[in-house]
């Protein structure tokens, strides 16, 4: 450990600017975002011959970047703005006409993002004609949010669920002080979109509660070196830091004292940082101190601390994720999955607007499978923030190779009241041919609106408001690749890229990701005339081994590991491999409850703990019924004998069987691939990427014949196809 | 944590005293030992009035601890010695004549042992007349290994499966330096008869590597303060030593360089400890270095360190605990039980004499349940350790009450050969009226002797050689009751009382350790004519009360957890309470392979792993019968359907729900007995045990619930009697 590595470029080698870096540019506009603009041209530049001009200079120009604001913007580029359309705060405008390729926005953001889309299209951005194309975030906060402790936590480490190093802020108990790899890490997120980040963890211990107040400068330190990226610094919180900080009695949002404790000490927040964000806060749950211990509910207590945001317009991230963590095995009549809604739907319309609950995206936890939450559907008259996991918690732990972008965009695309729900923002070109609200709508702000001020709500393409928001788990520690895997940046970059156009095709941002981390002299689909053709064929080869690696990764998952959305069966604890009762007489609430007879939870409302009832219709139809339930949460909702027959015509015991073996089968032609595939990539990130997939093989066998053999032994019934089942 | 209890004393509190310190008492002979006992003496006079002379002196004396050697001996107490008859190094004779008390040793150790005798009878030893009995230990070492490590290790802490507290001699790296806490250790030892103590944990780490050489004088410093009591210093060392502390490229056995390494620093080690006791070793076992590595066997490996502590008489304890803990789960060939005798029957002769091979008393691994070791009795030419388990890893790790006494007994006092075997040392009159060698007889080195040498074998007893020995892994810690729970001293006593004298009944055990610690002044027999009527009938409440709940403790537990020998079903890892799957598809080999027909793991040469003929008839064929196999081992040698009848004509299954639902009832039945004792007992003491008892009906009802409902899931086969099984 004595020579550090070298930090990977991830999708941002210096490759990708090339044909920026070679052509002339014209920066227009002031600000410290238009600046980093400019720097970032320069840069490229400076490698690769070409010139950048700030400030109104005669042309030639090959790209214009200039904010509406600009005077006097250069002559055709004005026209490109439709009048009376305002680009909105991080939008721009894209067009190409007359040879110059423009990049138009109200806000310094939008010509930073629209930069990095020049920088996505390389070539192709300086070719023929370019129609106008206006681009606006479906989201208001893109955030990330780090489970970093400050001081290594005795079980959970530096990074709780972090599977890619340390943590690039902090290090054994104070700042890591590598500010240029921090720096390095917002400009990689702007680059897919993100502009939010939560510094440490939503278990606030005892020195990181300190970050809120004798330990501000930290974080402050953080916000100076990622403003000029956009990207705003959040901070989570203890519920109890009143008492834990303050020394007062009690931390009871009702107490006068602790409303001004609460407004004093954001005040001193703001004097140190005033673009910060906002605060994140996991209460009562799993240990974590909130308002249920003054006998007040969650609307109390977040808009305690909303209160004291507001007069600098910041937010509250309040986590849904509230449940009892101590339940008893034996009550088959308690459901966590019912948890986040029987908490919060009656509190809808409690919170003043600068609350944002944040809701994971599925009931129970980061499952690779579940349903999409009803709390989702549940709380028209809340801002919401849906959270995803980007750290590979439930999903190989970045020693698999696992590309989340297709669960993500099912999960957005998913019609909280079916095709014939209220109509959204959505574009109604969806594959179901409708316009009916999704959950990224309602994650962009199209139903949530806060109770309070008034200062309304709507979706963040409205303008005003404080939005809702996408929020990912951060996969990303000290590694030197970033993420541990090498190919877990594509989920880091899909999530910025989902967060911002949800209804993106995952394999479109697949191919955006490997072309520019991989190839990006030759953009996917250009033209290169001057590219030579072994190239073009190498790098078709590197593309379609990316694709058959990672294309399907997800549900390769999905089959070898726990069935038919039952979840969990996972090792107690750190989470890896399989344990099949490894949750099923704790007291965590995930169970499966298979006997010899069947297996799966009946979450109906006929004989079930009625979760189901959760849902609005036609969902919550459906999920109750046993022939509509579609096949893939079967086991969420359903306690079945082992020969109920899917709607695929196998029985639940052979289609066990089936997809344990063809996941196993899956990894294994994984290796096969990138092993075929040694030339295409550096040596020394093919070797990482090769001792992994031989870590994911060995693993996927464990859990298709731990799974396997856990089923036949409880079910006695043989495999139809005859497999050894050990 | 800001005030320190105060340390309990166990059983020597000042009471204990009470009837020798009243009293008149000459010494006689010199030593170190013999300082002790008039030391003790002195201090039992100064609390109770009595008095204490030393060297020859007029009467009258109560008593007289004498060494046979002293001159001249006083008239009278030279005629308890029968001619020839040697007492054997820590031996004495006891008698009472003519109004006076008499012990009598060849060793000043044997006048210690003599003078915790006196003190167990308390008013009895002064009472009427007693024929001279010659008292000595079976054992030649009867000894604790401590696993305390030296630095907090990240998983295992400060002592591994320590359930106590901290170490009483290290703590964060350093040595703690309460040598008062040491001293009194060591004199607790002592009352109940251990002489040897290992310092450090078989895992050796980095830190404690150096125990042998740099930090030596830390281990120096622990052997002073315990010598006065009689206990010998032990080391574990790491097999690599030459390589890791001397340098060397090697740690090959048969290397010369090696060879020297471990002869000069052996030297150093006895310039240090001139009684050093020697070597504990953990070769080639979960992830020990050994001589596996450089292609020797474990012959070669223990040899080399032999070789070094011949000169000095030291030994090494050389572990058989030697097994493949990378087992594949799949593959029901390999059978951990047979690990040890597999590896080391084949090197039986080719030992040096100065080599204890350590067995553990079960072929696994400290079960609540397992077969004696056929190890015990596949190596007559080498000397072997009997190693249990007095740490409650797997009995309930200080939370629950579980007096392993009768356990012990059982393992000590069975017979390798059967009732037919040949005869040992033992007295014929067991309860199966042979006298058939026992455990315990070749623990006592009736059948061990070295190929080396020829300093020839023979029992302890013979007064030369080696011996063989008892060891104990300790439970003690820096709790201030030394061992968590306080009702678990018991085991650390009665550890050292089998260790001396292996035909002890428990019960008998029980009642000494009862009367020393709760109530020295009415022993237990006394007819105590000062005491008041109502202590008496409060003492035998309290006998009562104890015998109620620990007596019966051992098969409790066995009943609340793995059924019929089967084992495990713990949780990983730490290894408390229930996890039925646990281990069932992990890489440690202990697995019950249960399914929906069955459960139980054939061990039997027809049909399964072949252990069975690991064993001398007549277990060979006893344990290979289905019909003859012992009920509570029936699942650890075969694998048997539900239905199956055993010998107490309850099914598997249906025992499988008595015995979890009587063992669960047996937890809260103790607990209401404890309860209604309250007045009985010192009120921290009693409450502190209260409170663990509630965990123990917590516990055992989670076992209870757990074991039930998973073999109701399997089987499918409802409770006899209706009771509800979750």
């Amino acid at each position: 450990m004595t020579h550090p590595d070298p930090v990977h470029p991830a999708w941002l080698p210096p490759e990708a600017f090339r044909a920026i870096g070679s052509r002339r540019t014209l920066v227009l506009g002031d600000g410290l975002l238009a600046g980093t603009v400019h720097d970032e041209v320069a840069d490229a530049c400076a490698r690769h011959g070409g010139r950048v001009r700030r400030g109104a200079e005669d042309g030639p120009h090959d790209l214009v970047l200039a904010l509406t604001t600009a005077e006097p913007l250069p002559a055709g580029v004005a026209g490109e703005v439709r009048p009376g359309s305002a680009i909105g705060a991080e939008g721009y405008v894209l067009a190409r006409r007359d040879g110059v390729t423009v990049v138009l926005a109200d806000e310094p953001a939008g010509l930073l993002y629209g930069l990095f889309h020049v920088v996505r299209l390389g070539e192709r951005a300086f070719a023929g004609e370019r129609q106008a194309e206006q681009h606006r975030p479906a989201m208001r906060r893109r955030m990330l949010d780090h489970w970093d402790n400050v001081d290594v936590h005795p079980v959970m480490g530096q990074v709780e669920r972090g599977y890619a190093g340390g943590s690039i802020f902090w290090r054994d108990g104070a700042p890591r002080g590598d500010l240029a790899r921090v720096r390095a890490y917002g400009r990689l997120l702007a680059a897919c979109g993100v502009n939010a980040i939560s510094v440490n963890n939503v278990n606030v211990h005892a020195t990181e509660a300190h970050l809120l107040t004798d330990r501000l400068g930290d974080v402050a330190a953080l916000a100076d070196v990622l403003r000029p990226y956009g990207i705003g610094v959040h901070l989570s919180v203890s519920f109890a830091s009143p008492v834990v900080l303050g020394g007062l009695a009690t931390a009871d949002p009702l107490d006068e004292d602790v409303r001004k404790w609460w407004a004093g000490v954001t005040e001193r927040v703001y004097d140190a940082i005033p673009d910060f964000g906002g605060y994140v806060v996991k209460a009562d749950s799993e240990g974590q101190p909130g308002p249920f211990a003054y006998g007040r509910d969650h609307a109390d207590g977040a808009n305690v601390l909303a209160e004291a945001l507001e007069p600098y317009g910041g937010v509250v991230h309040w986590r849904a994720f509230v449940y009892n963590h101590r339940q008893d095995w034996r009550d088959r009549s308690t459901d966590r999955a019912r948890a986040a809604y029987d908490h919060f739907a009656p509190l809808d319309g409690r919170f003043r607007d600068n609350v944002i609950l944040q809701v994971k995206h599925g009931p129970v936890d980061f499952q690779v499978r579940e349903p999409v939450s009803p709390v989702i559907a549940a709380m028209p008259a809340t801002r919401l923030a849906v959270e995803l996991q980007v750290t590979q918690e439930y999903t190989g732990q970045q020693r698999h190779v696992c590309y989340l972008g297709p669960m993500w965009r099912e999960v957005l695309g998913f019609r909280p009241w079916g095709p014939d729900g209220p109509d959204g923002p959505s574009r109604p070109d969806g594959p179901d041919g409708t316009a009916a609200v999704t959950v990224a709508d309602v994650a962009g702000g199209a139903l949530g609106s806060g109770s309070g001020s008034g200062s309304g709500g709507g979706s963040y393409g409205d303008g005003d408001g404080y939005g809702g928001g996408l929020v990912g788990v951060s996969n990303v520690g000290d590694d030197p690749y970033w993420t541990g895997h090498p190919l877990a940046q594509a989920n880091l970059y899909a999530f910025g890229r989902l967060a911002w156009a949800p209804e993106t095709d995952p394999a479109a941002i697949l191919d955006e990701w490997i072309d520019l981390t991989f190839t990006p002299a030759t953009p996917s689909g250009t033209a290169s005339g001057d590219a030579e053709p072994a190239e073009t064929a190498e790098t078709e080869r590197l593309r379609r081994t990316l694709h058959a690696i990672m294309g399907g990764s997800w549900r390769a998952y999905e089959r070898y590991t726990a069935p038919l959305g039952v979840g969990f069966m996972v090792r107690p604890g750190h989470h890896y491999g399989p344990d099949v009762d490894g949750y099923e007489y704790t007291p965590w609430g995930t169970y499966h409850f298979a006997d010899r007879d069947g297996v799966g939870v009946d979450r109906t409302r006929a004989t079930g703990t009625g979760f189901t009832g959760q849902y609005p219709p036609p969902w919550s139809q459906a999920y109750e019924s046993l022939d509509r339930c579609p096949d893939e949460l079967l086991l969420f909702f359903h306690h079945v004998p082992y020969g109920h027959v899917l709607h695929s015509g196998s029985t639940v015991i052979q289609h066990i069987y089936d997809t344990h073996f063809a996941g196993a089968e899956e990894a294994v032609e994984a290796r096969r691939r990138w092993q075929e595939a040694a030339g295409l990539f550096d040596p020394s990130l093919h070797a990482r990427v090769e001792r992994l997939l031989d870590e994911q093989v060995r693993c996927a066998e464990e859990w298709r014949d731990q799974v396997n053999a856990y089923f036949f032994r409880k079910s006695g019934v043989p495999d139809l196809r005859g497999r050894r089942i050990p």
